[in-house]
């Protein structure tokens, strides 16, 4: 059934997810196996001398929140730092008040920088599975402290925009927290997509196993796959195969488990690929929200190559072409055959 | 109050038409007015030898549906044709019977382009402007043909892509007209939206005007402006200002307003902004929906500079951050001298 791309009609797919409709259109497409990144991110020989993010430069960053390992006799290998241009202020008043008309919003926040490692040009897939898991320990970390200090944060996005067509602006490896005083609408629209199929099935849609041809690879207590209604070429999804709406509640075991997982996923569409630009998001559920509230909630990590640029069609309607069939998609990154120890 | 934007603190705007959070944040910006392209879209000196939408070289397209004047003995100016690389598929089995699951739809589906001019290197803000109004009305003239032919097809989205990094993969100046067998999400976010403001006020969110400070320039039939939570620096809004459910019910004198106003607004960013990649949309309603059924919808074009890339965090949440307050925006457009003649 899969690598028949070239004779496929399109087809459109709507994900149990994100309730998005999304277009598959072989004909745009070279094979799926020829779709390369044109702009490597790659950059292993950039100068570090005035990168921030280097150790030896943290008196050109904003203050730091915490360090791993804490103790600062010790190199540090993980540094949360605040962001110098930070979208959103902590130090505004916070919007008790309401804003002035409830199309307003006074714009309270936080947004802080992941600093991955000390060491310009070391990548986060550059690190041991072990280490990619300690960076995932201080995301859980910086969540709880935002989540016990402030009622007001209503939701946590971490992302990491890797290379500058993905959004990076400095290639020294990090990734980003922004603390929201509002649940965006990506949100909302996931967790009511997600509701809806359990009212109708009564299962959550993501503890439900995905189609055997979409499956990627499977550790200890994740799943990787692509979408069955993937956004983008080569999107892939991480999933906890245990029930669980807060990425915050992953334990240190998981965290290893996973950094393994998505150093490997990493690995492989870096090769399939030509080191693409790439973000990844976890799409998490609101703070301050129990698992009785949400019992259809299902966190997920999403890795997303950046192969293509957002025209008017997609701006327009919402709706994305991808060009490379799901199942077409995992069979390749499949195949891919990476070493992680 | 405008021109502040050094000294402000961010903010959350809410659109009454997209039901959209925005974040403004100044912090992350230089100052309004220095914000310029980074990679201009000119390409006045391309080679046109292998052009496929170049007047010669029409056997190298797909089939053409009709041109402009209709008189094969004249020279064209105006072609619309089928896509080489159709995103969806016209000769596909209508989806009378529904997807497969529900979860999965035929592509069927028309995708055409609009070849706005004969010679390489015209841009569509080149044109005179009633030559302006012409594509506009060749735009009205596909859409009416496809709802007159197709009960099946429910949305016609129009759009242009200016610019590699805004999606166009052949630089002379074209746009393009897709035909789908749904209504794509950001339309009935939009309408839901539109439909609740007037459930709230009795009004419709696009006849209200915009605050003085947010308009850039008024016509005889429309009015330009930044949108009050723009989701876009420089984004910019032509909206008609009588009550109006579709953009195919423009009549030839409004088309050739609307085409003067439009390439002053394309004149205004190209100056200020250095010319850079963009899109416009045109935000329509459903097809065969009357104004009695959708009382509160009011299209509109939507202008969209591209100088900054999307990352993570609006991959994530939906949420945009724009560094440019929209009084700034306006104001600098505003006082941006372009003749038109």
């Amino acid at each position: 059934m899969a690598a028949q791309a070239q004779s496929r009609q399109p087809e459109l797919r709507k994900d149990a997810v994100t309730g998005r409709w999304v277009v598959f259109s072989p004909a745009r497409s070279k094979r799926p196996s020829d779709l390369k990144s044109k702009s490597p991110s790659g950059s292993a020989n950039e100068s570090s001398d005035n990168c921030p993010f280097c150790a030896g430069n943290e008196h050109l960053c904003a203050p730091q929140i915490f360090r791993v390992p804490p103790d600062s006799a010790a190199e540090w290998r993980i540094r949360v730092i605040e962001n110098l241009y930070p979208a959103l202020d902590r130090n505004l008043g916070r919007p008790d008040g309401g804003g002035e008309s409830g199309e307003v919003l006074g714009g309270f926040g936080y947004h802080d920088v992941v600093i991955e490692a000390p060491a310009h040009g070391v990548h986060l897939s550059d690190l041991p599975p072990r280490e990619v898991g300690d960076v995932l320990i201080a995301y859980r970390k910086r969540i709880e402290q935002l989540a016990a200090a402030f009622d007001e944060i209503k939701y946590v996005q971490v992302f990491k925009n890797h290379g500058a067509s993905a959004g990076a602006s400095l290639s020294h490896s990090h990734s980003q927290i922004i603390a929201l005083p509002v649940v965006p609408p990506n949100v909302s629209t996931r967790l009511g997509s997600m509701k809806d199929h359990f009212s109708r099935t009564g299962k959550c849609s993501l503890c439900e196993l995905p189609l055997s041809d979409l499956v990627i690879e499977e550790s200890t207590h994740f799943i990787s796959f692509v979408p069955f209604a993937a956004t983008f070429a080569f999107e892939i999804w991480i999933v906890p195969k245990i029930h669980s709406q807060h990425f915050h509640d992953i334990d240190d075991e998981k965290a290893a488990d996973l950094g393994r997982l998505l150093k490997l996923m990493l690995k492989k569409i870096s090769v399939q690929l030509n080191d693409p630009p790439f973000n990844f998001m976890i799409q998490t559920s609101p703070l301050h929200t129990t698992a009785s509230e949400l019992p259809y909630a299902h966190w997920f990590l999403q890795i997303v190559p950046q192969l293509s640029v957002v025209g008017g069609f997609e701006l327009g309607t919402g709706c994305y072409i991808n060009p490379v069939f799901p199942e077409d998609a995992a069979k390749l990154l499949r195949e891919v055959n990476v070493p992680v120890q």
